[in-house]
């Protein structure tokens, strides 16, 4: 379908052979199996594979209604969360609504500055505002430490009753500190379900609501995962581009590419680049071994680590991230002097010089020994940005498996957790 | 001095040895002769070294008096200009700034984005802006496009003689595409010396005039830089940070750390961190070699790529950049019922709990397998980001001289552009 994303292997000739695929081929089958038949290690966090087919109406029309609610009562949601309960929900919004749109999803939760929550608070003192606090256990330091002192602003504005109707939480079915805070004290809930992590989680309330409160459309993101998961489910390197994918980025890793950059050329990328590295990192970045993931935003980085990117380190290899459509706002005005020597662009939209800079750049790294694939968006829509998701979600899974680790934990997470709740004097530790 | 940065490799025990410092200190000597000497390669761009003490009173006055009839004009400035001529500027800005502040810097020419430019320029529609555009030659794409599209916005707006008033050049001092059309339109031109290259140009009016529109005093700026300038004078490896940190750093590249990771724990350091990222890959990655420079937002972060720091490829080493001293704005309220557990908090301030998040990580990665050092800037101040500015740019200086590279030119940036220009035409290509 013209509408659907791809993968382009364009530019690994001389990296990535016909016989190296092959030779790897049966370890992807492996794979494919114990994911496909849930039994492989971390199998009890798969609920994302099937999610976009199992959701729930009723669960989309009430996230639909109460991002409608929390929309005609306020200018502003605060989103409280971190990790998976703030990537995935940011590259969304980032991506797909206007950069300084009047009314603003803000995050909060997702560091440890009283700072950012002053000149948050201070910049939301004379509007209407809902909060979305997103937390599996309620616990984690950080979104804890901000929605104490979130609560506190609310019901200072609005009251105990009048905060209460302004306070939605995402959390655990049953158990955890916020569930039990929210049956105390009456706020909605929606449930982060059990099967799924944090880092697969943006196509659960995690990050439906505060995606919908942005106005982009759930439905169209659900579809796109949804068709995502159809078109996955061989387990073949032709058809199935994120068997193609985990299998050229092991091939690479295992011949000294110890770096992938996911370069993007749209500045509004960023946080969906973030939202990759995560995925990544913490699913491979495990038992000594896993792909260091880092991104960059092109053009804007040719001028920063190109130069190294071009003639470094030959340890790297690159991802492009592409949007085909082009937006055509601005063309290259005609100059009746032309100092500055750019007539022969004048009539030329950005988009299409961008994509030439895309074209060259691909090409030129690739020279300079940077093998490099695509990954191309037809365009910047709810639905091509559900079937990224799904594709690198699918893509990591079977790339962790064949790496040999459990793409599903994160043990490493504890270690200064337990350092520094024993520095803090936190009870137990 | 209390208020200067100071540099603490306290975790680098087991993975660099005294002997080993010994042993690179000959190398040492030998870089900084051919800096002091400035006999290495690239001493035609050596002039950001004695910058911070040869500026000139009446340019620092004529920044300033430029900066306050700037301000007294415009609700806005749009700082246009890409790599160096943007990454000092935005760091400087978004560390001292007020993150919601109403008068504002805004950014262009530092993608290829048309959307960007439209909303930017609907969202300045209403307001009286300046514009500041920073280019050399003033050929470059990005920042070229942009100018075009701005100028005509503001000749639209303020007709040619009212944006006359308007533009303000920072470009060559006799030649290029940008003096030739500030001289025939009569705009104001600011000089970009002929010895400092883009990197290392944002204590020239470059960086200096934008910084001084964001109310940032930048007498103190230069001074810090002229007090680090002394500081880093004495070829000693205990008495020079500079040549501490890099020889620390080259020490690792030999031993297989390939991977640099710079992290802070303030959210406002971002684009510092951008502008080392430049800095570093650019002058050092290159020739086939080169430590990766990247970096990390922490606490943020450690729910992202965490994991992979911690248990992930043993390839890796980590330089902390923190600041002391405290920002008290929000203690952790008491809570009645406790039910997040926070209570063992109640009373402490953010910024404590975040000194100890700091605490643990340095100690957890190092114990992970990731040998740290950490950069203290005593406040976040224009003095102290003066000295931080200056320590970098001398690190990487004897950085990458101690790995045989010259740290002052970026001949892989040509690569890209030479077959973009010819994909769109360009005479001459």
């Amino acid at each position: 379908m013209g509408n659907d994303i791809s993968f382009d292997p364009n530019y690994v000739k001389g990296f990535v052979s016909q016989d190296e695929l092959d030779e790897i081929f049966p370890e992807v089958q492996k794979a494919h199996d114990l994911l496909e038949n849930k039994n492989g290690p971390g199998n009890e966090f798969l609920g994302w594979m099937d999610l976009p087919e199992t959701i729930d109406e009723g669960l989309l029309r009430e996230i639909e209604d109460t991002a409608s609610d929390i929309k005609s009562k306020s200018d502003a949601l605060i989103c409280i969360g971190i990790g998976g309960s703030y990537l995935g929900t940011r590259a969304a919004i980032e991506l797909l609504y206007p950069e300084f749109a009047r009314q603003k999803v803000f995050f909060a939760g997702h560091n440890l500055s009283g700072e950012h929550l002053r000149e948050l608070i201070n910049e939301l003192e004379d509007k209407d505002v809902c909060v979305n606090v997103i937390s599996k256990s309620g616990t984690t330091t950080e979104p804890a430490i901000a929605f104490r002192i979130i609560e506190d602003f609310l019901i200072k504005k609005y009251g105990t009753d009048g905060a209460k109707d302004r306070i939605i939480c995402t959390t655990d079915r049953k158990k955890g500190a916020l569930k039990a805070m929210a049956d105390k004290k009456g706020y909605k809930t929606f449930v982060i379900p059990d099967d799924i992590g944090g880092r697969y989680s943006v196509l659960t309330p995690v990050g439906l609501l505060p995606i919908a409160c942005a106005d982009i459309n759930i439905r169209d993101l659900i579809k796109g995962a949804k068709s995502q998961r159809e078109r996955s489910l061989e387990c073949d390197l032709e058809k199935n581009m994120s068997y193609k994918y985990a299998a050229i980025r092991n091939i690479l890793y295992r011949k000294g590419k110890r770096i992938e950059i996911l370069s993007d050329f749209d500045y509004k990328m960023f946080f969906l680049g973030e939202w990759w590295r995560q995925l990544f990192a913490e699913s491979e970045g495990k038992d000594s071994k896993g792909i260091f993931p880092t991104t960059c935003n092109l053009t804007t980085d040719l001028h920063s680590i190109g130069q190294l990117i071009q003639q470094g380190e030959r340890n790297i290899f690159e991802t492009f991230l592409v949007v085909k459509k082009e937006d055509t706002t601005y063309v290259v005005p005609e100059s009746k002097d032309n100092l500055d020597k750019l007539n022969y662009l004048a009539g030329k939209d950005l988009d299409f010089i961008n994509k030439r800079a895309y074209d060259a750049t691909s090409e030129a790294h690739f020279e300079g020994g940077v093998p490099n694939t695509t990954i191309v968006m037809p365009e910047r829509s709810a639905f091509c940005l559900g079937q990224l998701f799904y594709f690198l979600e699918k893509t990591v899974a079977i790339s962790g498996y064949l790496s040999g680790v459990n793409p599903f934990d994160q043990p490493g997470v504890e270690a200064y957790k337990t350092k520094m709740f024993k520095l803090l004097g936190k009870p137990g530790y």
